[in-house]
């Protein structure tokens, strides 16, 4: 049962983590969901109703529809940049989308502040693969290592870090 | 054409294999929205329309909203616990979503059953993906390989499996 | 911060380009919605409104929609046939999304051009992975080299590639 890539596995454990949990809070934002269409009385196929059973419906969806785009980024961050800080974002972004659901489900208005919080930390996930992946290219294609130019414009070698 | 890290690959060609069957089984829900729209006369960019139109609308909809969810954690349990157990739960899930999309054309009534059985293997996958995370956690942070704990707890070494 | 497992990444850094690019693309779609929901003053959560605000709404709908399927046959494809084919394919669908969604923002007539050549794109991208998924399948589990054996067939041998 032990895996023989178990150093490809190391490397990524923290991104499963985070992953999960975003599975975990996608399922929560669904049950909720089922329970605002028992307590509005809203049957399915039907997605409209009261206000206030559509902006949770919107909630979910609008997450949902994040969701793939976040996992995409996380990785790519994780992978190509560095595995730690994509995992805090990761864990930022989870709970910029808690807040944010919990805020639409009371007022439209609630939600802008946390759906700017979420941007944000997508778009930095966004930025860490942006860098992560061209360095990868230019050592790849150029045989230029941007990682250790970097350093040793500031006068370290990679031993010191 | 040969790749280096094949036995990475190895690894996770039924995962492969069990995700490629899910992106066609979305594709077969797909054209079956289309072809709802022409039987009932619904065209885009409208989505609303008589009750059968939108009940095989929300079928797709829904199976699309918990794709990235099933692949997801297909991959994580897959790759941190088991790629058999997980590519077996896979093709259940699989099969459950066809009899969900079945059923859901026919009456709101007859999704329940299907949905119901697709959530358990989720929440199935879910927990191997947790298990298989936990266990990789323990080993890197804590030292503590829970595996071998548990083989060793029931009298077993590794080397008898 | 150099990671080990570096000759496998740099078998998938073209596909992580192209999943980035992808990501941006749907930022943008997403960014022309909320333009829309300001110019047809369409206020979340409702999603109804003119025939221009909800074919823009749906044009990224669909587009999210398909973007989980696309992530993963452009990497089932990647990692199990070949990873210039399928970054290429992928660009090119990426560029198909992008006529689609103008052209849906036009009229629902002008989505239909881009629609078939996308459909068509990431077709070519499910053959490109079923093919490697089989090829991985039979070497794996019935000892057959697939791969060799066209080559032989041909009268080539592996290192003449």
């Amino acid at each position: 049962m032990l895996h023989p890539d178990t150093e490809m596995l190391e490397h990524s454990v923290c991104l499963a983590a985070v992953s999960l949990l975003g599975v975990l809070e996608q399922a929560y934002f669904s049950l909720q969901v089922i329970s605002a269409r028992r307590k509005f009385s809203v049957a399915p196929p039907s997605t409209s109703g009261p206000a206030e059973f559509e902006r949770v419906y919107r909630a979910q969806a609008n997450c949902s529809e994040y969701f793939p785009l976040f996992i995409t980024v996380l990785w790519l961050a994780g992978l190509f940049f560095s595995q730690g800080l994509s995992s805090f974002c990761g864990l930022l972004y989870l709970y910029g989308r808690y807040l944010y659901f919990r805020g639409y489900c009371q007022s439209s208005q609630s939600r802008l502040g946390p759906m700017y919080f979420s941007a944000q930390v997508l778009w930095t996930l966004v930025g860490f693969s942006g860098l992560g992946i061209l360095c990868s290219l230019s050592r790849l294609y150029l045989g230029l290592d941007l990682n250790r130019l970097a350093l040793s414009s500031l006068g370290l070698s990679e031993d010191e870090m």
